[in-house]
C-alpha cells in the first residue's frame, strides 16, 4: 500500500530536506533578495504548496506575491513583465508544461527563476536558472502527499533565507519533524472524523490565513482519494455568502491554529453551531477542538506559519481512512493520472 | 422586482461610466504608472472583479498583480511592503474592514491607493488617497449584479490607461454597452439553461483565462440566488483532479470566449462529452456552442478581454431564472446581509 507508507515517510523527508535544504536556500535567496515582486506558478497540489507559499513570502520576507495565471502565457500570449521580479515554479514532476512556460518566460526577461520539483531532469527544471530538488524518493501514488509537503518546507527555506537576506527577522523550523512525527502518528483520530463524517455527499473545508492553503488541499486529497466533493474557503469569504448554503447534512472540517487566526476560527466554529453544523477540527488549540463535535488535536511546539504542514498531514490521513471506508481505490483513483499536462 | 430591474440597469451604468470614467480612469492611472506591482484586495463578488482585474493589469499594463492576503494585515499583523507598489481596494459598500485595512496600510507606507466603491462617502473610501465611484445608484439586492459588471468596467479603464501611461497599446472598449445590451436581451436563453439544469444537487462552473472570473462570479451568484452548490475552476485546474469526480448527474456551466482560449474550450467539451456529462455553454464562440448540449450564444463583436462582462450579466440571469424556478426568494437570500463585515 504505497500511499500510506509515502504518508508514513514524511517525518524522514522533512528531515533530510531540513539538513541539506539550508545551505541550498541561503545561497538561492541571494537573488531572490532583489526582487521587487515574487510569482509563484503551479498547478494542482503544487498550487496549495504555492498559496501558502505566498502567505510565507509576503509575511516573513515582505515581498509582495502573485500566484501565477499561466494563461496569459500560453493562451494569451501576453505575460505580465517579470524582469524586475523574480520567479518560482512548482511541479513535483516537472512536467508540467505551463509552469514551464512561465519560468522560461521570466528567465527570457533575465528575471531569477527556481524550480522546486522531484525531478531534477525535468523540463520545468531545464526552465529554470536554478533547482530546489525535494530529494522525497520516488512517489508511485497518484495523489501527492511527500511531495506537498516537501514543497511546502523548500518554500519556507526559501522565505526564511529571503528574509535574512533582506534584514528581517527570519523563522524557526524548530520542531517542525517532531510535529510531523506527532501529525503522522494521529492515524485512529483521523480515522474517527472520517468514520464520523460518514456517507456525506458533501463538505465544507475551512481555513484563515495560513490554513487556507491546507483547506484547498485537504479538499482536492478528499475529492481524489474518496470522490466526496469537498468545497474549500477561506472562513472570511465563506461568511460572504456561500455560509447561507450550510445544511446540517452537510459537515464542515475545519483547520485552525494556535494564534493569530484562533479567535476567529473559534467565533466561526460558535456561529456554525448555531446554525446546526457538525465541526470537525484539525488544530493545536484546545479552545477550537473543545467547540468542535469531534477534533484531532495536536499539542508539538510549532510556529503558526508552520502548522499548515503538519496539518496537512493529518489531512491526508483523513482522506486516505475516508476513501477507504467507502471502498476506494486509493492507489489508482477513477480518472486521474499521476502527471496531468494541462497547458 | 429588485434584482431583475438592477440587472436590466446594466447597459446604462455602463455608459454613463464609459463616459465619466475615461478622464478619471485617466488621471488615477498615473500614480499607477511608476509602481512595481499591484495589489488588488477585496471578498466576495469583488474578489472575483479582482481576478479579472489582475489577468487585465497583467496581460494589458504588463504590471505583476496580486490579490490580498488580508489576513496578514489584520490578523498576523506582518503585511508585505507595499511601499513601491500599488493598491486598489474594491467594495461595493465600502464596508469592508478588511479591505480597507489594507489600503491603510498601503497608504502608511505611501504606496497610491485607488478605492473603487459605489459608496463615496465609506470606510473604504476614506482609506484611499483616490476614489474611482461606480455611480450604478443604490444596489438593494442582496446579491451584487450592476456593481459587480460595474467595477469589472472601472478595472478595465484603469488597466486600459495603465497600458497607456507605460506605454503599451491600450484596449478598445468599443461595442461593450452593445454586448451588454445583447447578454440583458438573452433572458429566454438563460433561463432555458436553468430549465435544462433542472434540479440538480450541484454544478461545476469552467472558465479559463479571463473566464475564470466569469466562472468564479456565476458560481457565487448560482450559491447565494438559488441555493444550489456550484463549484468553479479553471478548466485547466479541473483537468488536475476534480475532473475524475463527473458524474452523469452534473451539469457543467462553460463560460468560452472565441479567441485564445476557444481550441482549450472545444477540446474540453469533447472530453466531458466523452464522460457523459451536459455542457451549457455561454459563448460566442459558434464551435463551442455546437459542441454543447445547449448553449447562449451571444453575438455582438466585442473584445476577448472584455467579454468577461457581458457574459456576467448572462450568468446573473441564469442564477436568477435557477432561483426562480425552484422558489427561491431572490431579494432576500436565505442567510445573507447586503454588508458582510470581516476582519
Amino acid at each position: 500500500m504505497s500511499l500510506r507508507s509515502e504518508i508514513a515517510e514524511q517525518p524522514a523527508v522533512i528531515r533530510r530536506l531540513l539538513e541539506a535544504g539550508w545551505p541550498l536556500a541561503r545561497s538561492l535567496s541571494r537573488p531572490l533578495a532583489a526582487a521587487e515582486h515574487l510569482t509563484i506558478a503551479a498547478r494542482g497540489s503544487s498550487d496549495n504548496a504555492a498559496v501558502y507559499g505566498k502567505y510565507l513570502f509576503e509575511s516573513l520576507a515582505g515581498v509582495v506575491t502573485a500566484l501565477a495565471a499561466p494563461s496569459l502565457v500560453t493562451r494569451y500570449g501576453t505575460p505580465p513583465s517579470f524582469a524586475r521580479g523574480a520567479v518560482i515554479g512548482i511541479s513535483q514532476s516537472g512536467a508540467a508544461p505551463d509552469v514551464a512556460a512561465v519560468l522560461a518566460e521570466a528567465r527570457l526577461s533575465r528575471a531569477p527563476t527556481i524550480a522546486i520539483t522531484n525531478n531534477v531532469r525535468s523540463l520545468l527544471a531545464r526552465s529554470a536558472h536554478d533547482v530546489f530538488p525535494l530529494g522525497a524518493g520516488p512517489e508511485r501514488s497518484i495523489a501527492a502527499t511527500k511531495t506537498y509537503t516537501a514543497t511546502c518546507v523548500a518554500l519556507a527555506l526559501l522565505a526564511a533565507n529571503s528574509a535574512e537576506a533582506r534584514g528581517r527577522s527570519a523563522l524557526s523550523l524548530a520542531g517542525l519533524v517532531d510535529s510531523v512525527i506527532e501529525a503522522e502518528a494521529a492515524e485512529r483520530e483521523a480515522d474517527r472524523l472520517a468514520r464520523r463524517i460518514g456517507r456525506a455527499r458533501m463538505i465544507v473545508v475551512l481555513g484563515r490565513g495560513y490554513e487556507y492553503a491546507t483547506a484547498l488541499e485537504a479538499a482536492l486529497k478528499v475529492k481524489e482519494l474518496a470522490g466526496v466533493w469537498a468545497e474549500p474557503y477561506s472562513s472570511a469569504d465563506f461568511a460572504h455568502g456561500p455560509i447561507s448554503l450550510l445544511e446540517p447534512g452537510i459537515p464542515v472540517l475545519l483547520f485552525a491554529a494556535r494564534g493569530a487566526a484562533q479567535r476567529e476560527a473559534r467565533a466561526m466554529s460558535r456561529t456554525l453551531r448555531k446554525r446546526g453544523a457538525r465541526i470537525y477540527a484539525v488544530t493545536n488549540d484546545a479552545g477550537t477542538a473543545e467547540l468542535a463535535d469531534d477534533a484531532v488535536l495536536l499539542g508539538a511546539p510549532l510556529s503558526e506559519a508552520l502548522t499548515p504542514i503538519s496539518f496537512a498531514v493529518v489531512a491526508q490521513l483523513f482522506a486516505l481512512s475516508l476513501a477507504t471506508r467507502r471502498g476506494r481505490d486509493v492507489e489508482h483513483p477513477r480518472g486521474l493520472s499521476k502527471v496531468t499536462r494541462t497547458r
